[in-house]
């Protein structure tokens, strides 16, 4: 079954409160809750002293009422006794700040004081918990690197250097990774390299790219550290932690996360002010899919509507929340669970919205809570499966991370920007994608999509050449190559690893200024980048038509063995990326069905088909799938209508899966 | 009579400008001086080492020449050898960013050594001038807390957790107050407890909200240590100290201090920028009035003409400097005084316009501040009166505070804005406005209005549902009466406490995105908020006409005993709150007379009644006043006009006042 | 011969690279290289361990192929084995933020270490390399201060108050001079002067004025260092370094540091976002020659493409790094050199471009680099002239600070603005400019202008008074003069010191607010400054005729003796700097020759003139001269036409030079 839910804070109420929780929870068709996120304080009120029987009548209470439990260690965020007795754990930030508790996560994630206490709070909870009818899953730490991602104080430099040693086999090596020749910055001791602290200028990007390898896994050691305790203390129950794939955080690479978790999940926030809020859900579920490896996942949080951390922190509209809802189980969530349960009525998050607001049950949010409850039971049969897609997205965290770097051609150049509007083109298309690690084999695929590849070994680029030769299409974009995984350009003409794939060599890169736009020979427009292109056996697909490389290729096409790769060395406005990305579809044979507005993902289970249709725009439009309504048990015609807003899951039990073998 | 003149900085000059001083003072006309205010430095040049005859001397001076000294403590800014001795008197701010000597203000409210050094010098001053013929009144420090109002250190530290101590009976009654539940925040021992330092993210705000009230007291208790010495040492002469009430400063809770000074004194200056600053001006003052009891108080500083700390400072209008001032004596200043008397040399305020200026006497700004003296001095008769309104403004700077913090529902919702604009709504109508504290017995009042009252507590609410009641109008705005004095929300339907007498409950908050409006069903506009209203009882008075609340109450009205409860759940844009000021008065019976840029204040003397007109507009106006004017000492008739620009104070001996019994 | 060549970086290069580099150069032309200018880590990677072995070998190589190279001293950054064992090397920025090490330039110009192994390290070179035939010219350190001109740690500190005391004979001055009076910042010992470190407020400025002194002359010390030790171990070597003339660059008051150099050198780079980048880059090669004294000097650093540290880094479009080569060398840069000879792989500045681009000599920017070689070749008869110019524009960097000061009347009144958009003026009608330094003698200029020369001694005035009563016309704007040397107001009315020579007094400054504009009474228009002038014997030659001060002066012309001083009042907007700039050489008897677009310069030498003919327009123009085309050997007509984009430098044998004697 599909689990439905959410955080829950006991701790914030009195006892009478709870009962009426699981009374409620009942009512809601809540089968799981994640408990004790934020409970160090209270589970260890002073050290070494531990008070679980709030803790243990909280767990007994869900068990009696069959909720099951996501059992938090507690871990984000230490008790003030800690930080008071050990200051030297708070985090500092580059410029040399420390931050202070009072808010969260206030913790240096190399710090042997916390990874200590930490570890202690984890062995107790696991041996106390380790048997308990609730627990159905560990849930460790929460949503690392939300705020202590990158520490610079003098611990984590020091961690830094260790990882440093293990990373490197001497200081000389670390001199040629980091280009040290340049600037003088030649170092002749591990103990002389630092976190890239603020500088006179811009740091060395090598050196920032190492520290955030480095800060990804000083927090995946802090995960892991946990995880093998509940694994030797509590078998056979699973450990996960929400990652925050979401556009705007880049801070992990979660692609090495995801190998260590036992189920991926996810925390999901919309942008209030973004009125493509949705395919930027879609998106994230996508990508998230793509690191449970295309099993089904959990969506550990979301909201049922206001968040409180935006600047402007909209409601939802009526229907927003299942249509966000379902579309995270559309592409493989088989949990829908929210931050939080209650609103809280105190702290930094009191104006967060919750499954039960404030005002209690006689409101618009509590009844869409039930409404969804009942929507997500009556889809227990979807569970286990996930979509399939012929499309994949290469997604790169280091690339992301580069172009974040200072001193780059374009500060316009964003990386979650590109993906989002290369993603945003197939959407409209009715294209669902699968997000592939750099280097992935891409076999089996009918396009690839490169967006802002920058950074790419030799080998990560052997798997796309065998997968273009052997008839496969592949849509590279400008940036992508350029440097190798120390950031230093690969000389022999841009994108050196790509050139002869492509077919072409990038002379000269030319940014637009900004506000700047320029033309290309079809009428469209593009802004922000434009280089000038010399083929070299690639097709001119589109030409620049005015600025500095009027008469220049924009895009290409190369034919390579029996496949194609496309190029294109600008970044597409208006429609652009839709058009290419229908173009693209048909060269790889694949099925462009644009309705606007509507969003359509089959899950797949065995013989069974799972459409389901969100309907996001503001009139009725064809449903485009027949069977029958998972949510509403009514028989869907190919012909029927969705309504404007409505949401449907038609079970086709006799389809067969597109690209099933 | 109304005092005229100014801070005079004779320790700039050489002492034959000394004389040169006192002789264009007699020709301007000028009353009083304040003395002092920056002399530490010159006073005690070595610890210890005291250097008076040169004050001496001015002193003897301006006795002479009768014009009273409002003598200042001189604590605004310890002298370089203090700072130097002993840096860690300098305050630290919220980044941990130490704060240096070289500028002013540079200490730390809670520094024990700062203090006694101090009060040494205040015990020298008293003991030495007691009973100097010139002295009128003492001015403790300068506009406390203009730059030091919150200080980080570890002194200040230590001075909250004292705070902290003297009022919650417990550190559980702390972690009560502040939510520590919420994040792992628990406190074990008030030594744990920490000013809002940077954190990771969001801070506290209960914890914030706490930190402003002892800031604010720890500077109170500064002037409180000053003011009991100089009482005791020189017993009979006031002590003031300069509030800075004006749109942009809210860091002290000047109810709290009002209590504690014996004259009220304001420093105002206009924002160049606003075109409206007039009627900031104006409320400024009704609200310094309000601190004052309805007593009258005194404009301790404003300028002649341009300022130097706003990013572009435009020089004064002809006439501008005497509308500006008219208008404080009309809202019930006895004193009208500038910074400062001479334009200095150097130094950061060189720049800084005066009453005479760099140019020396033939210069348009001597011609103006001859003239201003020669009318305040035709305003002695209105000496010792206020105006008196019928109508309330509930004003609360700890509200203040808590909309200042993060994390709420929208960044666009400040108070000082909402005040403003209510304000404003009123003020196109001819209104003069009572300001009241939270919880203010409101008999008396035809219409009472709270803008965005966030916090209440119930005995804050009870005075309100009286009034009402008793017939009395009440408006209350959106986002008022949500938390408590705690920060935290008050349970039961928004805004929990109100839900009754204003007759609905709030179910969702909907703030609206950055630059967009919503329109309501009589064609006006309104932004920054909306929230979905379901009434329990009130009439639906507007509902908006467009947006996801369309067709859902805006603007609703309860009747409740004999009066009559208002509620507006969206920010009224254009002449919105015009209009419903409008509607307001003629449901309270008052009178609602607009006359386009021209305010009409009276002060009421027994049976005097002085009405202040002053022509804001660029075209003659209707007087709209009879009596003779005490500038010209002209017969004015009700059908006279006013010229553009031009100021009146009509004295009319026969008026009843309004409101009198 | 005109010096071509670039930045050489051969330790980023294995050494086989280095054989195809001589290669190449001797392909494109390159006569000098700059070596070594970051090569302290590898010179000395180990305190007192040297190793120059690579370096002979270079400097061999380079001899061979008869390159000259103008050795760096490498002191610019220091490598990291210093920094690690002296952090206490590393500057601290206003904030009290120190500046770590991994970028460039993390040192303090005071600190007695870094100094002293700066030495150690000169000392070694020089030394060394005396006599090695390849040795052309020292280039101590690389662009002083660029980011680490102003350090406020304790040792800066220490070292402002020894220069204080070196300036200044006792505390007392130092009282005068920053107006200590104010704000009570009285100091009694040497010991108890700051930097202008963060305050609570507004610093003062007159200490910021001196800090900003002791700035420059710190740097300057340490470039004299380096300097004394090349001339006595290496004599008969000219030393430069490469000054930062351009726009948003003001650190250093190159006055003082021409006065020390053997050859002036300067870097130059054009902002890709300014549609007149070409008139900046002609103003700042114009004010390099007034700080090499009208002499030739040496363009050290320009790009052939983007650079990577602006936001969008454009690459230039065909032509115009030949356009902008010309264009130095017309103003009297006998050298045009690059940074950098060849792209580097990784580091911070990987994407600025370079003479041999990432993808080798297969380029378009290869391609211009050769041809940009053999116009520079064949421009060697010019070397050793300069242009002569009639007119002069005072250039004060002191008064460039003191704008950037807070607390002003407008922070729009900017120094390099009004300089530039003043120079734009004469560009437009071909007139080449002098910079000349506050209080130079004027003889033999026709036409002086003072743009905002904020400061003025009356040292200063003196020349400007003779020159303008023997027959020169000045021309002065707003907000000059109004200040002395300390930053304090000269007294007697604005501005004091030019009063009788423009024969009028400014009553009181009104600047515009943002983005407002006001009218003269020829239609034209004006923004950010207005100010009231009261004529006292001056013409008035516009007035404003709109806002508060329609109808009064605006711009206004004094006959003083047999010359005309003039003044403007505001800032003009669009074509007004054109027109006074055509209206004031009219007045001076200069030719005002404007073709649209077109740059002609001439440099003389003896009878020849050498005219250069840059069409930075999209169409053919006038050509303007007569003679030869060195370029292209071509006689020239008057009457023929230059192509858009194109250069010519034509050669006139016959030519009288305009003002010649």
């Amino acid at each position: 079954m599909i689990a439905f839910g959410g955080d829950y804070y006991p701790e914030q109420w009195p006892r009478d409160t709870w009962l009426e929780d699981v009374r409620l929870m009942a009512e809601a068709g809540v089968t799981m809750v994640t408990v004790g996120v934020f409970s160090w304080g209270l589970l260890e009120p002073a050290p070494d002293t531990f008070e679980f029987g709030w803790l243990d009548e909280v767990l007994d209470l869900l068990a009696q009422h069959e909720i099951a439990v996501d059992l938090a260690t507690g871990t984000a965020s230490p008790p003030a006794w800690l930080t008071y007795q050990h200051p030297e754990i708070l985090p500092v930030d580059r410029d040399g700040r420390r931050l202070w508790a009072g808010s969260r996560q206030a913790w240096c994630p190399s710090s042997p004081v916390y990874r200590e206490r930490a570890a202690l709070l984890v062995r107790q909870l696991a041996t106390r918990y380790a048997g308990h009818p609730a627990l159905a899953m560990w849930h460790a730490g929460n949503e690392y690197g939300c705020h202590n991602a990158h520490c610079y104080c003098d611990t984590s430099a020091a961690d830094f250097r260790r990882w440093l040693r293990a990373t490197y086999d001497s200081i000389d090596a670390v001199n040629e990774a980091w280009s040290t020749r340049f600037w003088s910055q030649h170092l002749t001791d591990f103990e002389q390299a630092l976190p890239p602290r603020l500088t006179p200028t811009f740091n060395n990007p090598s050196q920032v790219l190492d520290f955030k390898r480095f800060s990804s896994d000083a927090l995946l050691s802090c995960f892991i550290a946990e995880r093998d305790l509940l694994h030797a203390l509590a078998p056979g129950v699973p450990v996960t932690t929400n990652f925050l794939v979401m556009l705007g955080f880049d801070k992990l690479d979660y692609w090495k996360w995801a190998r260590e978790v036992d189920i991926v999940s996810n925390d999901h926030y919309i942008d209030a002010a973004d009125p493509d809020a949705h395919i930027e859900l879609a998106k994230s579920a996508d990508l998230t899919r793509g690191l449970a490896g295309n099993k089904p996942w959990i969506l550990m949080e979301h909201s049922t509507g206001a968040v409180n951390w935006q600047p402007r922190n909209r409601a939802k509209r009526p229907g927003e929340m299942l249509r966000n809802s379902v579309q995270h189980v559309a592409r493989g969530a088989d949990g829908v669970l929210f931050f939080q349960w209650r609103a809280s009525r105190g702290g930094a998050e009191k104006f967060h919205s919750a499954m039960l607001p404030h005002g209690g049950t006689n409101s618009r949010i509590w009844r869409s809570t039930i409404e969804l409850g009942r929507h997500v039971a009556r889809l227990a049969s979807v569970a286990g499966s996930t979509p399939r897609s012929q499309v994949a997205i290469m997604f790169d965290f280091e690339s992301s991370w580069l172009l974040a770097n200072e001193a780059l051609p374009s500060t316009d150049v964003k990386h979650s920007r590109i993906v989002q509007d290369v993603y945003a083109g197939l959407w409209h298309g009715g294209v669902t994608v699968d997000f592939v690690p750099p280097g992935a084999d891409l076999t089996g695929y009918a396009l690839a999509i490169l967006p802002c590849q920058h950074a790419l070994s030799p080998a990560e680029v052997a798997p796309l050449q065998e997968y273009v030769e052997s008839g496969g299409v592949a849509l590279v974009t400008y940036f992508s190559g350029i440097v190798d995984r120390s950031d230093q350009v690969v000389l022999g003409g841009y994108p050196a690893l790509l050139r002869s794939l492509l077919g072409l060599v990038v002379e000269e890169f030319d940014p637009l200024l900004e506000g700047a736009g320029v033309e290309l020979d079809d009428g469209s427009t593009a802004d922000t980048w434009s280089e000038r292109i010399l083929t070299e056996g690639a097709d001119v697909v589109r030409r620049f038509s005015s600025g500095p490389l009027a008469g220049e290729p924009a895009i290409t096409r190369n034919r390579v063995g029996s496949g194609e790769a496309w190029y294109v060395g600008t970044h597409l406005a208006g429609e652009g990326w839709r058009h290419l990305a229908a173009a693209m579809c048909t060269a790889s044979g694949l099925h462009w069905a644009p309705v606007e507005g509507v969003e359509r993902v089959t899950r797949y289970q065995g013989r069974d088909a799972f459409t389901f249709v969100i309907n996001h725009h503001d009139s009725p439009r064809p449903i485009g799938a027949a069977g029958h309504d998972l949510l509403t048990g009514a028989a869907v015609d190919m012909d029927d209508v969705i309504a404007a807003g409505a949401v449907a899951v038609v079970h086709s039990a006799f389809a067969r899966a597109q690209g099933d073998d």
